[in-house]
């Protein structure tokens, strides 16, 4: 054996127990992580490649944030690569600031970039200095360094190649949100990953790891806010006690470009000041309000502003004083003017004493006040006029309103699709809201443009996601689900991007880039959103879910008080037929859209099939267009979704190769339970809507083995989110 | 250079790099692996001297707990040594089965190892087998072999030698289990590490990784058994819809050897059953216990049985119905007792309408029943006669029920010791209660020899702690309150252990066995316990925590309801003195003890200090034995405490190098919220008990900063575990 042999073999030999490490560490993953896994490279020439471009690091400008920056690239660097990177060099590698930190020599090879920039954009390009080849990263703000950062660190995730790279890339939308429906006892309404991660009780002085990793994954795909409360808040929030807490996470969340929001509380000048009133136009109120966000922002010089849900299932607003939205989104919008502040204000209202389509009635409350609120009010629509519903068509407002500030508010928090344990790549979901055409200033007037404001120039923008986030060790209770967090950043950061695109940025980072891999999962995410309203609501049925704490299927609820709280308000299954007249021959709900839409919608021919129920009474013997009657293609749609979960199941067992014990096992008890409920759903309701259509089941449908008085028995005690 | 050095300038590189990883991971440890991290073994002598040792594993034997051991052995000896063992081979290394399952040669070499064995005891002892050295680890049954591997696990976590390694031990106690004050909604009474780590609504289907390591860290210790209800129980347990999630739980914890049992809420025959009345002597009523019992060990054949607190602080029992105790328990004795199972009935009963000393309610009610439980009732007392105070004396029912099996109820979760922030090593306490004695057999009568049945020859023994676990990632929320967990379990294994050999094992094997570490934080750890007594309840106070929550001080409480739920019940300050007058001039609890225990406690003078308000009503100026006034001196242990805790946080400080920087960090702030909160205790204590002393502070004492109505007027909403 020669010198260089044995050399070499104690390398090698070496190498693999530096392997063994590494896969002992991923043998334990918890998911914690999320997309940050910066999984090592083991491709040797990758791993060269990356190394030799990759020596040193100069950093410009002193800021927490520049901290940040450095901070997270020793954690990426060292596991991607299992390098250090020099400071004290020009060896080539990384040069990190703002531009203004920059100096002339290098801003003059970023001039047609710069120009680009818009807000909080960066810029990644490699140039030369020196004649060495650099790797600049920068931006107008020291948040646009850190976005490009991550930007720069999910290449390498991604394996993609860092020779000449020219990234220039910025937010297409203002406000990046998340709305925690968080309790101050740590019940998380709607949760169904564990409890709230705000540990109000041991803030302001124990600071959770947790809140520095949210911060981290959040500015990773460059959410800039988060509202910490539930819509149906506490007024104890907006205590001294409480708002101590609330700084401590805005001075941890400062250097990674995330500000803070509350929900407030529209009696809070009666239950915390003492006021016999909380009428907007009382200028005691009024002026409560500006001395309680004085006192907010004096702690918190850069808070956010606030997150209100005013008279709708029973929160107390303005029209408890006989005054309406305008007054009371004007007049917090005026407490927080002087500050910068925002006031994000839903427009998620109906009433049961309205005897409305309840689709119809955030449109009728709202598009009549277009122009009248603040040009620091936005108003939060929902992506549907009913309530986040598997499928629904775009919220009519959107477009309706072009001269007020209009915000998205998605729910990735799976409300009524499956809540935790179903896998269900909402990114799809989102996509389709996006592309959806308004028709309101033409052909090509998408969703999208609305929320970017493009298409009707608005002041602020802003999309809002329900968060998934809880106590869990992997923060959203089903590893898959991590991808819907994700998703939401990404389109939140720009609407048009394909979630396709997104998809496999995901599953690269968060699990391999083995492409026998990627490929397959790709496809299970992207269909598994249909999969979903296959097996639940197929054909624009919606809200049938069980009551309360909307977990699996309850169609056959009637008694509710409120009629518009009943499944069968939605349904309305009768022997003739199913689904919702909102033609202009029934609720005439289609009238909100814009001409084109409404036409379409109208027609039963034209309308979607998707959407088919949703817009109109169809009898069971209505010819589909696959040829089957709306009776058997419900059923087969139901069996579809059915098929679709058994097809995922096995396309993950036959990737167990690829992926770490704890989250494939993990995983894969998700993927029984989902095809367990998705059995559930198509049993419960065939046999439901069965006592309607009085048909018999598709032959290729097995016959149920449970009764529909089973289905009905059966009770979820302290179901989750509830 | 020649090619011997450039091989070992290799391997020095390549091993820097392998360090580097490891410390990459502890870089980021979130404490979730409690005392099992199995930290790599650095010192290299060491290393190769158990490398040499362990290279084979010889498994004799096919169940689940020996796949348990075999993946155990994996990853413990992949992390400690990064070493697998050969499973082919029999080169020196370990040999592990049950003794049934060994072969003649090997058991000849164990003979008197083996008669020492009881139950689920092991022996580890080195043998030659063909000439080699092997280490034999065997028991009677498959879990003791179990205990016997984690066991010599500990040796290699705490570096000990393993040359002629003989080691035998058996647990002294049968049933070593936690109690989970667990809510079915996730909340925990009393829990301060966030909520339930039973998340009832995905089981059985989805079993958290979490059940599996919390099985790990039990069986580690010897935990054998584990209650997963609040003793405030829901009858909703006993529903065939919670038996199969409780059912999942029973066969995942089996292979470890630990039992799982429930609570049963009196009134279920009402509630579930639609019986009239749950009177026990009613036969309907037994029979529906009968067939419920039935019910579940038909699925969970090994059930442990129940737990149950009846009347007792609203809780439905046999008084109910005018019957007693006895009646109860052997009612439900009798349900289990075809199955083998137990029932643990809890002396915890006091009544707001008996005008008698709470401290003696329990005694009155119980003793007199002596003998008259069935042989599978235990009863479960807490250590002390009042509620799980700083400091109790010892409950006198220790020693005084001969012909009863007694089993020790201790509290790990600190309800009223600071709660989830406060560094207090309890063992200590635990010692003190388990050293104490009773007299009843003469001097020596221990309260560990009637927990360990020696003292009257019981049929069953047991002890149980009410777990302080939680949902936080690192299980207990204080990183320092693992080490009550883990001294619970090693001493309900062994009530005569020191808790200082217990508290070295733990902060060796969590933490470092650099003795420069382990001795200062030994000596933190067992002072810390005094330390909380100082700051909240020197000489004997109790009960004067704030209300509901029990969250910091409120000794001015004295309107609630009940008058035994008032501070001011305890402490009886008045202008004369402090105390509450338990001797024979007062209520005479003191004639609950034997009589030498109650001649010391009726005279002030005998009695220890550390009890004396909890047996005395002493005049402000009685003179302690230190020469102060026991004005003077109480104000100067509270001081005392604040200054404890001062020096807690400068030890850790210290000690920084030793600790990974996350859990560093982490217990740095809980060691700043706890110095808040003595001087809290000591500032609003002494300020209120002033007020009948008349007495100003001592001087060394500086004066507090807020006053008396300030620490009146403080609300904690919202405050965990109430």
């Amino acid at each position: 054996m020669t010198y260089n042999q044995t050399v070499n073999k104690t390398l090698r030999a070496l190498t693999l127990i530096i392997l063994l490490f590494i896969n002992n560490s991923s043998f334990a993953n918890n998911g914690y992580k999320v997309w940050l896994q910066y999984n090592h490279i083991n491709d040797d020439n990758l791993r060269q490649n990356y190394t030799s471009q990759l020596q040193s690091l100069q950093l410009y400008g002193n800021s927490k944030t520049i901290n940040v920056i450095e901070n997270e690239l020793n954690i990426a660097l060292k596991s991607l690569l299992n390098i250090n990177l020099d400071k004290n060099s020009d060896k080539r590698g990384l040069i990190i600031g703002t531009i203004s930190t920059l100096n002339s020599n290098i801003l003059s090879k970023l001039k047609k970039e710069e120009k680009q920039l818009k807000k909080d954009g960066f810029i990644i390009k490699q140039i030369e200095v020196n004649n060495k080849k650099q790797i600049v990263i920068t931006a107008k703000t020291k948040i646009g360094v850190l976005y490009g950062t991550f930007n720069f660190l999910r290449q390498l995730q991604m394996h993609q190649p860092l020779e000449n790279i020219n990234i220039v890339n910025s937010p297409k939308v203002d406000v990046r949100m998340l709305n925690h429906w968080d309790n101050l006892d740590r019940t998380v309404e709607r949760g169904y990953s564990g409890f709230s991660i705000w540990d109000w009780h041991r803030l302001p002085d124990y600071l959770d790891t947790r809140y520095t990793d949210y911060a981290r994954a959040n500015a990773s795909i460059g959410i800039n806010g988060t509202a910490l409360t539930n819509v149906n808040s506490d007024a104890l929030i907006l205590t001294p006690h409480y708002i101590k807490k609330v700084k401590a996470l805005a001075d941890l969340f400062r250097p990674y470009g995330i500000k803070v929001y509350l929900t407030a509380r529209f009696s809070a000048p009666i239950e915390l000041g003492n006021l016999e009133t909380a009428d907007p136009l009382d200028k005691k109120v009024a002026q409560w309000w500006k001395d309680k966000t004085s006192e907010i922002y004096k702690e918190i010089p850069d808070f956010g502003g606030f997150l209100v849900k005013a008279n709708s299932e029973g929160q107390p607003g303005p029209q408890n004083y006989g005054r309406n939205h305008v007054d009371g989104a004007n007049m917090l919008a005026d407490a927080v003017k002087p500050f910068k502040g925002i006031v994000m204000w839903r427009a998620f209202v109906y009433s049961e004493h309205n005897p409305e389509d309840r689709a119809k009635q955030a449109y009728s409350e709202f598009v009549p006040y277009d122009g009248k609120f603040r040009d620091n009010v936005l108003i939060q629509v929902k992506n549907g006029a009913i309530d986040f519903q598997p499928r629904e068509p775009f919220h009519p407002m959107f477009g309706a309103m072009p001269k007020t500030n209009l915000m998205m508010e998605f729910q990735i928090t799976q409300e009524y699709m499956g809540q935790g344990t179903h896998l269900v790549y909402q990114p799809k979901l989102f996509e389709e809201v996006l592309e959806a055409d308004t028709y309101r200033e033409g052909k090509g007037s998408t969703v999208a443009k609305v929320i970017d404001g493009s298409l009707h120039n608005k002041k602020i923008t802003g999309i809002a996601g329900v968060a998934n986030i809880g106590t869990d060790i992997n923060w959203t209770g089903h590893h898959f689900l991590q991808a819907n967090w994700y998703g939401f950043g990404r389109m939140a950061w720009n609407p048009h991007l394909k979630s396709s695109d997104i998809a496999e940025e995901w599953i690269r980072m968060t699990f391999s880039n083995q492409d026998d891999f990627v490929k397959p999962i790709k496809k299970m995410m992207l269909s598994s959103r249909e999969t979903v309203v296959n097996y639940m609501t197929p054909y624009g049925l919606h809200h049938i879910m069980a009551t309360g704490h909307h977990y699996g299927p309850g169609p056959w609820v009637g008694n509710l008080s409120r009629p518009e709280w009943n499944p069968v308000y939605y349904h309305k299954a009768d022997e003739i037929g199913i689904g919702f007249n909102r033609s202009k021959t029934g609720s005439n709900a289609t009238s909100q859209y814009a001409p084109q839409v409404e036409k379409m919608y109208n027609n039963v021919k034209t309308t979607p099939e998707r959407d088919l129920l949703w817009f109109h009474h169809v009898p069971w013997d209505y010819k589909l267009k696959n040829g089957e009657s709306l009776w058997n293609g419900l059923a087969l749609k139901y069996q579809a979704g059915v098929e679709e979960v058994k097809e995922m199941k096995s396309t993950w067992a036959s990737l167990k190769k690829y992926v770490d014990p704890q989250r494939f096992k993990e995983i894969s008890m998700m993927l029984d339970i989902q095809l367990q409920e998705a059995k559930w759903w198509r049993d419960s309701c065939l046999l439901y809507f069965q006592q309607f259509s009085q048909e018999p089941l598709p032959t290729t449908i097995k016959k149920p083995t449970k009764t529909l008085e089973h289905f009905q028995s059966l009770r979820f005690p302290f179901a989750p989110g509830n």
